[in-house]
């Protein structure tokens, strides 16, 4: 086992620098080695936050592939762009490094089975670094799945519910934002993975079950429109333009299993809340994440309500030893353990938590879901990009900073 | 106008005695002509509630036909099972009749043609009892439509989230309910009007708007099995058996403006609450009827959930007339109003709130639902019932007892 890991790190946005900011550069076992970026302030910045932390001061490049042809680098983390991913991962992968990527989807069904082509031939572990596959809420969700307590799962909801308009999109400080082309070009489940994350370790997705089916629905698009209307003046970056992307679109999945699972993506019209709307429904009991309620058959319902109580019994031990670190910033601790996961997997040289037919599944809702919604609501097929091994891939449980029911995969030779 | 209404009354099971009791009995301009039921003693109970509220014995038949043969009846309740409803429904109106029918759905679009025809035909008019379109919370967003708050309406949803089994499925106190018949038997969206009745009076479906198409999801079918197997004894009148309806069944609908609608089942898997998620979305405001929450774009998050304000603000006025009434018993004045509205029709002689084309168009869901999720989810067009007639009724306001913003209908001679 590594005692420390070398990174090359790609991409130094808000995300990127808030992930070291957070998270890695106070792990002591990460070695940071080379940083790039378009913008060289950027990395400056993140530089100098390093060196604070007591890191060397990393080399710099605007071309990533300085780092993926670096050999003493062990793992690559990508923090790009939705719109870079793809191609990025994939030199990654065929360059055989350890891939860290930050969430967004594929954009065609064909890259995802490049993905694919490539970490089968190379075997170099490729993990989205989902990080609400670890809040506390899902992990507690998984723990009481564990021990049996909501019998069997028969469907599952989530959603992204977040009013983007002002913040993400539109806002007179981040003019440049990239999302806002998506929203104007696409109309589809654009963002699923925070909630389908968790859901498909529910569920065992890739492990004794899969996704079949979806069909997905889109309203009409008048959130940013209207947004714009009412919000921009005459020196706005942004001109007042009609959108693509429908405001609600709900998508309907069906599993091998039988189980169904409800996404939404709401994004653009006013609302009240965020809420990722994390739902787990089984025979003998249900959890949802947005009302703070665990029930099971027979309980009485103040007794439904009671959160910190539901926490003392069913934390996952992985937020219970979390917790003695003491808070960490960045999303109550998600952004840390995920990132502990993956480091964990390179320093131990195993298949990561989330693995490649896992991100590389998640990815392909957006492409799947837009051509659902092009063809009216038309169930289409989701490719098993396992190609048959997920019926006989088993969980098994190692390791104190991977998801605990779906760490190392026998079937993956150590790099 | 009349000042009295004679009515005939088929059903006198726990919905239709229930009715009476709580709504019809107290009702000064209701007379009671002729019951009619299998049981004679369900007759005989009714006949002596209404004598002890001061009302003419009725007389008594064991066949729906003799009420409809009757030329001094003016109004028909039908409040039998789901199995009855089209075919007296359809008889109901070739005599000529004001009919008012309990909730429930079709099993097959033929027949809701052939109610279509009958209405034409004769003109008299029908309407789906759904007293959830007079909820307080629902008539609240009404009103707030009414003024503009909401901006344009983009998305609603509702769903019918009642855990069933041991009250109305499979309950020992209640041997013979035709329900479980239905779960046994069918996969489909078996009980939408609760959600779906106010969520068209806010599309205006049939009024300016139409449902264009829908597509339908379920899950496997787990939770009846579960339930029998955790709680059946050998004394039982149950079998253990397997069950058709998916436990969940999402159905996505879209309509002639772009708006979509989501409509969810979930009756057979334990849940913490009871819920119909009556949800608007527009572009300038949302409301939750489950959480409680009312916003509109820009309102900070606390006095988004302070519901006791925003009723002083926006309760309906028909809620807030209806409360110097006194507490009426009955879903919290829902089956009082809707009763009420339907008396006001007959005796006004004009159409009801609730028309023909809304409750075919609402019963039309069930089978049409089982079409798609016999087809893997395929889009399942909705016909225009109205056979184009949606593009021109106009919303009219009319009448205290009346829905306020679909009530008298221009086109509808009356009788």
């Amino acid at each position: 086992m590594k005692e420390k890991i070398r990174i090359g790190y790609i991409g130094l946005g808000r995300r990127g620098y808030a992930i070291i900011r957070d998270c890695l550069a106070q792990m002591k076992d990460v070695e940071f080695v080379t940083l790039c970026d378009q913008v060289p302030e950027r990395m400056e910045r993140a530089a100098k936050l390093l060196e604070e932390n007591g890191k060397p001061r990393p080399t710099f490049t605007t071309d990533y592939k300085t780092i993926l042809a670096d050999p003493t680098i062990d793992a690559v983390f990508i923090m790009t762009g939705w719109n870079t991913h793809m191609e990025m991962t994939k030199a990654s992968l065929l360059a055989g490094k350890y891939t860290g990527i930050e969430v967004g989807c594929a954009y065609d069904l064909q890259e995802c089975f490049d993905l694919i082509d490539a970490y089968e031939q190379t075997k170099a572990p490729l993990m989205m670094l989902e990080n609400c596959c670890y809040g506390r809420r899902e992990m507690m969700a998984l723990n009481i799945l564990k021990q049996g307590l909501f019998g069997e799962i028969v469907h599952c909801r989530g959603g992204y519910l977040h009013y983007l308009p002002g913040t993400e999109l539109l806002a007179e400080t981040d003019p440049s934002h990239y999302r806002l082309t998506e929203y104007a070009q696409r109309n589809c489940e654009q963002y699923p993975t925070h909630e389908l994350g968790p859901i498909s370790k529910v569920l065992h997705i890739n492990r004794g079950n899969r996704m079949m089916k979806l069909t997905s629905t889109a309203s009409k698009a008048r959130g940013l429109e209207t947004y714009s209307e009412r919000h921009l003046t005459s020196e706005s970056s942004y001109p007042i333009q009609k959108y693509n992307q429908g405001d609600i679109v709900n998508t309907c999945i069906t599993c091998a299993g039988g189980e169904t699972i409800l996404l939404t993506l709401d994004t653009t019209l006013p609302r009240a809340y965020y809420s990722r709307d994390f739902t787990v429904r089984g025979t003998l009991g249900m959890y949802m994440e947005e009302r703070k309620v665990l029930f099971f058959e027979g309980m009485r319902e103040e007794i439904a309500n009671n959160e910190e109580e539901f926490f003392a019994k069913y934390d996952h031990p992985l937020h219970a030893e979390y917790t003695k670190l003491g808070e960490k910033a960045g999303h109550e601790g998600m952004d840390w353990l995920v990132c502990r996961a993956f480091v964990e997997s390179v320093k131990r040289g195993v298949n990561t938590p989330i693995d490649a037919y896992d991100t590389v599944t998640w990815m392909s809702i957006a492409p799947l879901s837009e051509m659902s919604i092009q063809k009216g609501g038309a169930p289409v097929d989701i490719p098993d990009f396992t190609r048959g091994k997920w019926m006989r891939r088993e969980p098994i449980v190692e390791g104190k900073y991977c998801l605990d029911d779906v760490c190392v995969d026998n079937e993956t030779p150590i790099m």
